[in-house]
């Protein structure tokens, strides 16, 4: 049986956990049927509104600002893509903003998530392990019924995955050795940086996380300690 | 009916969810059986070890020391309280006090606590608002049962109660107006120092929390937003 020594799983949450593209761009259709001059492609907006993530947190993870949470970000991510799709954000209301911004807050999970989530639970703590903030993922879980023992990330650990620093001191909050945590997530490079901190890595696949034409994060790309299909079967393998 | 702009509460854990006396006193029965010279009262050393709680915050709370969760405050006061119970600690193996430690990570609820906590969940994000560390309330959740929303507290605000940072920080995460949250406890002094931070505020008096003779939060000291006899009858009170 993997896993024999751990006592932890924490989750990646976006791909990983919950569809992001479909969710951020169900919320956004009707913001953009209003405010767009022409047709918008919402899962096309969705990726736009993505693809400026990893530099904003690496603001943060250069140390050029302090930690900023990612509600912030998205806010502001959000005020920088409107342009681009030919929205002036000075000119929607900013509550309209703001409500759109919380389209973060309200993805679905993938249809195992739950299930293999709630069997995990019975014999491990289960927590995120997210670059999203405190009160985005408990409002998701609240909506989703994510059951989550306890909400870790960035926000606790006041660092940004990749960052060292956002796996060693979720460990040490608690309270176990890096190799009794085991982070799970659809991403290599995450887990990969999780296995040089010293946790314990699981591979979920999520060939539709960035829609069809996806290219990366198809397959393991290392000999991750559990590999599996899906959240279910992932409880299978660890005999949870 | 009372507390209608609030949209998350958040509790005082050790006496207003769980009985921390009659817990501690169990798990260290054993413990001083094996240990002590003569017969102790277990509940007398769940008292002592329990008064040396807040000079150990204190340090933290005046900057005297850096902050420190309460496992290793808990853990240091352990040390300090078994000579004045004629044990001495470099005697027993350490082990065996990490062990003993762990009692505050395994306190019962009182009765109507989980009932009453899955009712308010469905209306309102629950959290506790502790002074205990993350760890600490999160294993105590998954053996009580307790349906956190999320896990927040000193660790997750970086401040002891009843320091200001400790309820503002908390609803800055949160991402509400102070206004929005409301603080469960059964402590006049905590209700006192959050009011003084604009939380909205709940008593429900646990008359035995320091055992039979208990002199003190007896009753209300104030005109707090809710006064109930205990959670189930908070949640009808609030219309959960």
């Amino acid at each position: 049986m993997p896993l024999q020594a751990v006592r932890a799983l924490v989750f990646d949450v976006f791909g990983t956990v919950v569809d992001w593209r479909s969710g951020v761009a169900r919320e956004a259709a009707p913001f953009l049927a209003r405010h767009a001059a022409g047709a918008v492609d919402p899962a096309a907006f969705a990726d736009a509104w993505r693809c400026r993530y990893q530099p904003a947190m690496e603001a943060v993870r250069s140390g050029a600002r302090p930690f900023t949470r990612l509600d912030v970000l998205h806010r502001e991510n959000l005020e920088a893509v409107l342009p681009d799709f030919g929205i002036d954000p000075a000119r929607v209301p900013a509550a309209e903003l703001d409500e759109l911004n919380l389209a973060w807050h309200r993805l679905d999970p993938w249809p195992d998530s739950v299930a293999g989530l709630a069997r995990l639970k019975a014999r491990y703590i289960i927590a995120p392990l997210s670059n999203g903030n405190i009160i985005l993922m408990t409002d998701m879980a609240k909506r989703a019924g994510l059951p989550w023992d306890a909400i870790l990330g960035a926000e606790v650990s006041r660092a940004y995955k990749p960052t060292p620093e956002a796996y060693l001191r979720t460990a040490e909050v608690l309270a176990m050795r890096p190799e009794e945590v085991c982070l799970v997530a659809a991403h290599n490079g995450d887990l990969a940086a999780a296995r040089r901190c010293g946790l314990r890595t699981a591979f979920v696949a999520r060939p539709t996380e960035h829609g069809p034409g996806q290219a990366k994060d198809l397959a393991p790309e290392q000999d991750w300690d559990v590999v599996a299909e899906d959240f279910v079967r992932l409880a299978e393998r660890v005999g949870a």
